[in-house]
C-alpha cells in the first residue's frame, strides 16, 4: 500500500498559523509543499526567496494582492527534505495582531495556498517518511502534556524511542517467519523442523516484551489522564462536597438527600506535580431502585480501578454497617481512612469504632470536606500513598488507547502461535498469526494503516501543527 | 539626559514568551541581552551558539538544569546589532505547549535570564535607538490594529513616516532658532534683524504644520477607538434598546420607565470594515432631578462630538416636544432621524408630522429595536452616513492622546512666538517659546522623556514584545 496515496495527499502547497490563536508579540505562519518558495515570494518584499540559503532568516515586507504592506516580518526558509514536513517550508514570523494574522493567511490563500487541515504538517511528515506514526501521535501529546511525566513519555515516543522498541519486535516476527519458511521449503521433504524449541524460546520472547508493553498502559494512561483515586462511602457521608473542594470547583451535585449523586462524577487536578483523577462514586447502601444499584455496581467497579481509595465516613452517624463490604473491596489498594463533618461533632468515638475495624497501618484522617478544614493534609496524604509511575526509567510506557488495543490484539496472535507450537502445529498455519501480529504492530507505526484510521488520528490535532 | 539611563536598563539579560497566550503547534521563546548567547548556551545541546552565523537557524534540544531534555527546538541567533533589540537575540520556537513553554522560561531564568516586563524588548530597541518612541508606541497599536485602517495608520508610524514629519518640523524649528541667534549676536551692537518677515512666515508654516498634525487627531481617534454615534432622544424612545440591538448584545439596561439611562453607555462594533463606537444617552426632557439634569448636559455633550447622530422617536407617542432643542444642536452634523417601535404601530402620521419639521434632505428610518426589524438597513445607513477618515491617503494621522496633548502644547508654544514677532518681542524672549515647542515635540519621540512616561507607554504592552 501506498503511504501517500492512503493519506490523501495532492501535492498541493498549506498554510496555517501554527502559534496559539489570539493576539501576541509575534505569531508564526507556516507555509509547507512544492510550491512554498514561489508562493511566498509572490507577497513577499526583500531578498528573494529562491537566493536564500536553507535555515537562514530575512527581515522584509508581507504585501497583500495589491502590494499594500501588511506587515513587517521575519522569513525563515527550510528547503526540502531538511524541514519538518520534508517539503519546502516557509515560517513567517509576523506581529501577532489577530488582524495581521487573518490578512496575511488569507493573501497566502489567493496567491495559491490551500488553508491546512488539522495535524496536516505533521501528516505530511508522516507521509514524507520524517516519522512513523507513533512518532507523529507523539506530537499533539507532547502539546497536549501538562505534567513533567506526561511530558516526558510524550517526548520518549516522539523521539522515536517506542519506535524502535516495535522496529526490534518485528525483527524478531521476521526471523520467526524466516524460521518456519525453512520448515515449509523442506516440508515435501517430509522433514520435521529441525529444531522447534529455538522457534519457541523466540516466540516467548516476543509475547513477554508486548505484554509488557501492553501491561504498561495502565501506568500510561494514569500518566496522561490522571491516577485514579475513588471517592466511596455511604451515602450522605459528604462525597461530593469532598470531591469539590478536592477540586476547589462545584463539579459535582451537593444536597442533603441521601443518594444525590447516582452516576460516578471525575475530573482532574494536579498534585504536587501528578495528575489526579478524583471518581466521585454513588454512595453504597442497599438500596431497591434500579438506577441507583447501577449506580453502586459502578462504584465497585471504580474501586477495582482505583490506584488509592478514599472511604469517607460520616463522623456525625458513625454508621460503618457497609465498612466489611467496602473493606473487603479495597483489598490490596492503597486506602485512606476519612473521617468527615468534624465541623458538626467531635471524632473521637467514631475515630476509635472505625480503627477496630480498618486493616492495620491505614491512614485515617479527620477533615471537614464542608469548611475545607484539613484538606489540604489530604491532599498531602493522596501525594505520598499514591503509587507513582516510574517516568524517570527509560522503559517505554503506552499512553495510547489505540496503540493498547493493537497490542492486546498482537498479544493474542503470538500466544496463539505458541499454542500452535505447543501443540505441533503446522508451520503456515503459524505463519498466520505470526502475519496477524505483524499486521498489529504495523498499525501502530502506521506500515499499515487506513484513510480512516489516519483520518481520525490528526483530527484531534490543533491546526497549524 | 541619557536614554539609557532613564529608560533604567540594567545591561541584564531578560527571556518571555513572545507568542499569544496559550497552546498551540509551536511557541516563541525570546531572549534578549549582552549574556543572551551564553545562557542559551548552558541549555543548548547541538552546535555551539558562539559557531553560529547571526540570523541562521538549528535545530537541537532544549535541556532542564538536571540536563534533562525539555524540547527538540529550533533555534534562531541574531547577533547584535542587527536584531529588533539591537541587542544579542535568540529566539527559541519549541513545541507549544504550555507546559514547555513554562518549563523553558523557567530554565532559562535558573541559567541567568530575568523575565521580561511588558513591553520591554521594544523599550530596549527604543534605548538603543533602533526606533523613536512614537515608533515603540505603534509595534502596540500595530499588535492591537483590529480593522485595516487601525493597521494602516500603526503600520505608517511604526515605519517612521510619523518621525520624519516631527524631524522635519524640528529642523524648521532649529534654523528658526538660528535666526533668532544672528539677532542676538548682533544685538549689543542694537543692529535689529535684518528680515523679522522671513522668520514670521517661518513661523507661521511650522504652526500650521503642527495644527495639520493635531488636527487628525479626531480621524486617528476614530480610527483606533471607533467613530462615534450618538443615540439621542427623549426618554422611553428606546435609545437603548437600539443601542442593544446595533451591538448584538445586552449592554445597556432596559426598562419601561423614563430616563431608565442615566449616564452615556457606549460599546464598539465593525460595521462595513470601520469600527464605530455608538453611545447611548439620557432621555432629553424637562427634569428636575439633579443626576438625570447631568446625563442631559452630557447628551448634549454627546452630539457636539459625534460624527453622525441618530435621533430616536417614538412612533406609539409621536412625542416631539423637544425636537428643536435636539434639530438646533445637530446643524451641521449627520443626522438620521429614527421611527421606532414600528412593531406596536403603523407609522404613517408620525412620519408625515417628522418629515415637517427635519432639515430638508435628512434621512428617515422605521424600525423595531425591540424585534430588530430593519436593523440592518440602519446599519448599512449609518455607514454610508458617516464621514470616515481617509485612511489611504498618505498623510500622517495622529492617534495617540499623549501625541495629541504634546502637539496642542506645542501649537500654544508657536503661536505664542508667533504672537511675539507681531509685537516685535525680543529675540530671547521667543527662543523661550521655540525651546517649549521642540521640547514638547521631543516628548513625542523621546528625545526629552522622563523614566515615568517610558513606563507608563510599556506597561501598556504585551509580556513578550
Amino acid at each position: 500500500m501506498n503511504i501517500t496515496e492512503l493519506t490523501g495527499l495532492t501535492g498541493d502547497t498549506i498554510c496555517a498559523v501554527s502559534t496559539p490563536a489570539g493576539r501576541g508579540g509575534i505569531a508564526v505562519i507556516r507555509v509547507s509543499g512544492p510550491e512554498a518558495l514561489d508562493i511566498v515570494q509572490r507577497r513577499w518584499q526583500g531578498k528573494p526567496l529562491a537566493e536564500m540559503t536553507s535555515h537562514t532568516v530575512h527581515l522584509g515586507h508581507l504585501v497583500d494582492t495589491k502590494g499594500d504592506m501588511l506587515d513587517e516580518a521575519v522569513l525563515t526558509v527550510f528547503k526540502a527534505p531538511n524541514s519538518f514536513t520534508g517539503e519546502d517550508v516557509v515560517e513567517l514570523a509576523c506581529h501577532g495582531s489577530t488582524w495581521i494574522q487573518q490578512q496575511v493567511v488569507q493573501t497566502l490563500i489567493d496567491a495559491g495556498c490551500r488553508h491546512a487541515a488539522a495535524g496536516e504538517f505533521t501528516r505530511r511528515a508522516f507521509a514524507n517518511g520524517r516519522m512513523d506514526l507513533s512518532q507523529a501521535e507523539a506530537v499533539a501529546d507532547v502539546i497536549e502534556a501538562q505534567s513533567r511525566a506526561a511530558h516526558h513519555v510524550a517526548m520518549n515516543q516522539m523521539r522515536g524511542r517506542y519506535s524502535d522498541e516495535l522496529k526490534k519486535l518485528r525483527d524478531k516476527l521476521l526471523h520467526f517467519t524466516a524460521l518456519i519458511e525453512l520448515e515449509l521449503d523442506f516440508s515435501e521433504e517430509d522433514v520435521t523442523f529441525a529444531d522447534r524449541s529455538e522457534v519457541t524460546a523466540l516466540a516467548r520472547e516476543i509475547h513477554t516484551l508486548i505484554s509488557r508493553l501492553a501491561d504498561s498502559y495502565s501506568d500510561g494512561n494514569a500518566i496522561r489522564n490522571g491516577l485514579p483515586v475513588a471517592i466511596v462511602g455511604q451515602t450522605n457521608a459528604g462525597k461530593s462536597t469532598l470531591l469539590n473542594a478536592l477540586l476547589r470547583d462545584n463539579r459535582a451535585l451537593v444536597s442533603d438527600i441521601h443518594g444525590t449523586t447516582r452516576d460516578t462524577i471525575e475530573d482532574t487536578v494536579f498534585m504536587g506535580g501528578t495528575l489526579f483523577r478524583f471518581i466521585d462514586t454513588a454512595g453504597i447502601r442497599q438500596s431497591s431502585d434500579t438506577v441507583e444499584r447501577m449506580g453502586i455496581e459502578r462504584t465497585w467497579q471504580a474501586i477495582d480501578k482505583a490506584n488509592v481509595v478514599l472511604w469517607v465516613v460520616d463522623v456525625t452517624s458513625a454508621d460503618t454497617s457497609m465498612a466489611h463490604d467496602i473493606l473487603n473491596r479495597c483489598e490490596g489498594k492503597a486506602l485512606i481512612a476519612i473521617l468527615n463533618k468534624t465541623d458538626l461533632d467531635d471524632d473521637v468515638a467514631a475515630r476509635s469504632e472505625l480503627n477496630d475495624i480498618l486493616p492495620e497501618g491505614t491512614q485515617v484522617v479527620a477533615i471537614s470536606a464542608k469548611s475545607e478544614s484539613d484538606i489540604e493534609s489530604l491532599r498531602n496524604l493522596i501525594v505520598e500513598t499514591a503509587s507513582l509511575p516510574d517516568v524517570d526509567s527509560d522503559a517505554v510506557i503506552v499512553t495510547n488507547a489505540r496503540h493498547y488495543q493493537a497490542l492486546t490484539h498482537a498479544r493474542d496472535a503470538i500466544a496463539r502461535a505458541i499454542d500452535g507450537l505447543d501443540s505441533g502445529l503446522s508451520g503456515d498455519l503459524l505463519g498466520q498469526d505470526i502475519r496477524e501480529c505483524l499486521h498489529w504492530l504495523g498499525e501502530i507505526t502506521g506500515e499499515i494503516t487506513t484513510d480512516a484510521i489516519l483520518g481520525e488520528i490528526f483530527t484531534h490535532f490543533c491546526v497549524g501543527k
